[in-house]
């Protein structure tokens, strides 16, 4: 039997939580902070107590809530002066407004909410450090897979240099079935539509949206710097085709969309969202369905990689909750935690100037020396080639050549592709490109 | 161009470090503090100043860290009321002495010591939490990856029902190399020790002392209770044969040396280390040579896996700098970080009550109405069936006979295999049992 502590006595005054927005996430939150309250006081130190959730329309009936809590006036409630307000009603506005102005209350905030933070972070980060609150947000990015935290605080003594991932589920889930069933991007996207993976309106998701405003917090933190949404370069999954997957599986490979924010140089950065091909051996070939991962690089502590749901209301609302517990321990101390640095102010370099390994297919002319002149194009941009497969093509005067390259910039494979594409008399047809990840 | 907020002022007042140990870990947290200061100036928001160094030999040479730091009177200098005191001597004395000493002196501790914090955690949290310091320790289990904050932090708003993972990387290497080349498990141990990756004395190791060490720990933190090392059942990988490896693998497995901490009833846990069959398509299976992982099971998040470096000087100090940062800020803040707690007192259940699939083998006589008389038994101790095996034995007169059962309590499976064991007239020679993880 262990000789157990007796519970540490808790002071009677609660410390007062906002909840602003009520839906998949919010309406958890709402649950876990009614229905477990005596573990919650006993990890925080003081009771928390749930005073008020700020929704479009207070008189829809919500199960195990009580419709007092609800309120119309969610700007009153966020200015209210609350201990922690906890934002996940998403999007823009008036997100953006509700936390400034809880911050400007002087109350503690916890959000979820990538595309703002993507969009406004430096100028919420601000006003949080100069009021002197608090600003959480790991739900913010790969659902309930503790990703900010390590970045933030388990990494704050190494050198990051990369950050690789899979951190949006419905193109995750897109791609797996495109790659297990054969289907085409539209049948799977329909797919995922009916099976509310994916919402009516895709964008956000198929055209790399949501994976670049997580990539642009992921960069930020890593690497000390402020990184926009906007400076992220962006492809979605849109345009890989069912011949893009099958020649992904002939080389070992499986396509996935990625989040990559990498150092190329001591003061540059690169951040991007693209389709790539990763090695069936890699750890992230396997992550499967709506599942998250994140691969990180640092100089000491090696490759580590998290793993885990990367969306839904209970692993969201159980990041959430891991902040506001976390939250409510600094306010109980009259302390704050981390504050975002980008003392670092590196450059986000542009594409091109990205720098990994492709593949590249093109239809040519089966004829003696065409081998030797695409060859010499490729050596002409200083793009050196790793592998070469050719094949039968549809005609008897085509082949199938497939060229995987070593790593290089992303400008001189342009460059390449370009040139092959002009060369009529050797090349027939369109040529596609794929990035390659995890190889050198 | 992102605008860059310039350096935050810092103030001139360094935080002072003594680091008692120079070990492999040591002198790479010696060399970081030395080489980077202004980024952890920056990330702290205050200099980090090297002190002084506890060795037992001060005058060795040591590359690239000043004579003049080293000092053979740890006792002095773990006393002297440096802020911060960074302990990676490991082994429980002069350690324990040494930290209860730093802690009365004021300074807050990170330490890596697993050992020490299975065996006396309790006295130490509690001297820190006495003496308002803080105490952390990232590195004391599975190396560089963060594990032991997402359980503090990330995952507190959550209920943790199960931890299960691979914290050992010596033995992980052994069953990996027995698993990949046929090595029997003295060959396997000998390349190890060779490559430097187990001790001449490989007890610890092979024993399952530090992964019980390491369960103990995360069992602690992950149920809000006090697990003291002794408490966790513990099962070597010494027994593990040729035939276990080769066994798992007919099944679709590998074998693995699990620790595992799980909820069994609300008010009592059940805390071990043993081998186990692992399903290939389990993400513990593939964790290769030396590399750790631990999978969490939680109420509201789901299954998270956390994959690393499981030891090593780098990666072991890269822990180590996260907690000292970590530390530092809160110094700089004049607060500290959450405390231990262990107000739900569970019980530890014993082996007999814990809960798996297991996989029995044995050799039967094959005539008729043998599977009726074992499966009999089986079914008197209320052990379920999941599949069976039968293959031709080594004499005509024998079958060798592989059942696989369904969940079952440990003390079912252990009086099956004694009354089995007792049918001479059935089953020849000895049967082998072994726990089958991630089946239910």
């Amino acid at each position: 039997m262990v000789a157990v502590t007796p519970p540490a006595p808790i002071s009677d005054a609660p410390l007062r939580v906002a909840l602003l927005g009520c839906g998949v996430v919010g309406s958890q939150v709402a649950r876990l902070l009614l229905d477990t309250p005596d573990d919650l006081s006993q990890r925080v130190g003081r009771p928390l107590e749930l005073t008020g959730i700020g929704v479009r329309h207070p008189d829809a009936e919500r199960e195990a809530i009580p419709a007092t809590l609800f309120t119309k006036d969610s700007m009153a409630l966020a200015a209210s002066g609350a201990d922690i307000v906890v934002e996940v009603i998403g999007g823009i506005e008036p997100a953006r407004s509700l936390i400034l102005a809880a911050i400007k209350a002087g109350s503690s905030v916890v959000t979820a909410n990538k595309a703002l933070l993507a969009a406004h972070g430096p100028e919420l980060y601000a006003a949080a450090e100069a009021a002197g609150v608090d600003l959480y947000f790991e739900a913010a990015v790969a659902g309930a897979i503790p990703i900010i935290r390590p970045l933030r605080e388990s990494l704050v003594g190494d050198e990051i240099t990369t950050v690789m991932g899979i951190v949006n589920g419905t193109t995750n889930f897109i791609l797996d079935k495109m790659t297990t069933e054969g289907l085409g991007f539209s049948e799977a996207l329909q797919e995922a539509q009916d099976l509310g993976f994916a919402e009516a309106d895709p964008t956000a998701d198929v055209e790399g949206y949501d994976a670049a405003a997580k990539a642009s917090i992921l960069a930020s933190l890593a690497f000390h710097t402020e990184v926009h949404g906007s400076q992220v370069h962006r492809e979605g999954i849109t345009s890989v085709s069912v011949d893009d997957i099958a020649a992904a599986a002939r080389l070992g490979c499986v396509v996935k969309l990625l989040a990559v924010a990498t150092v190329i140089e001591d003061d540059r950065v690169s951040v991007r969202v693209h389709p790539a091909m990763v090695p069936l051996d890699h750890p992230l070939a396997s992550v499967r369905g709506a599942y998250n991962a994140i691969f990180v690089e640092s100089r000491n502590a090696g490759s580590l990689m998290f793993l885990g749901p990367g969306a839904g209301g209970s692993p969201t609302a159980s990041a959430v909750m891991g902040d506001l517990v976390t939250v409510a321990r600094n306010r109980v101390r009259g302390t704050h935690g981390p504050k975002m640095t980008n003392y670092r102010g590196r450059d986000v370099a542009p594409i091109e100037d990205a720098r990994t390994s492709h593949y590249l297919s093109m239809s040519v002319k089966d004829e003696p020396g065409v081998l030797a002149k695409i060859a010499g194009v490729f050596a002409k941009h200083e793009v050196s080639i790793a592998a070469v497969r050719q094949e039968k093509g549809d005609s008897d005067a085509a082949a199938m050549l497939g060229i995987m390259t070593h790593v290089a910039r992303d400008a001189d494979i342009a460059d390449t592709a370009a040139e092959l594409k002009s060369m009529g008399n050797v090349v027939v047809g369109k040529i596609r490109s794929i990035r390659v990840a995890g190889m050198s």
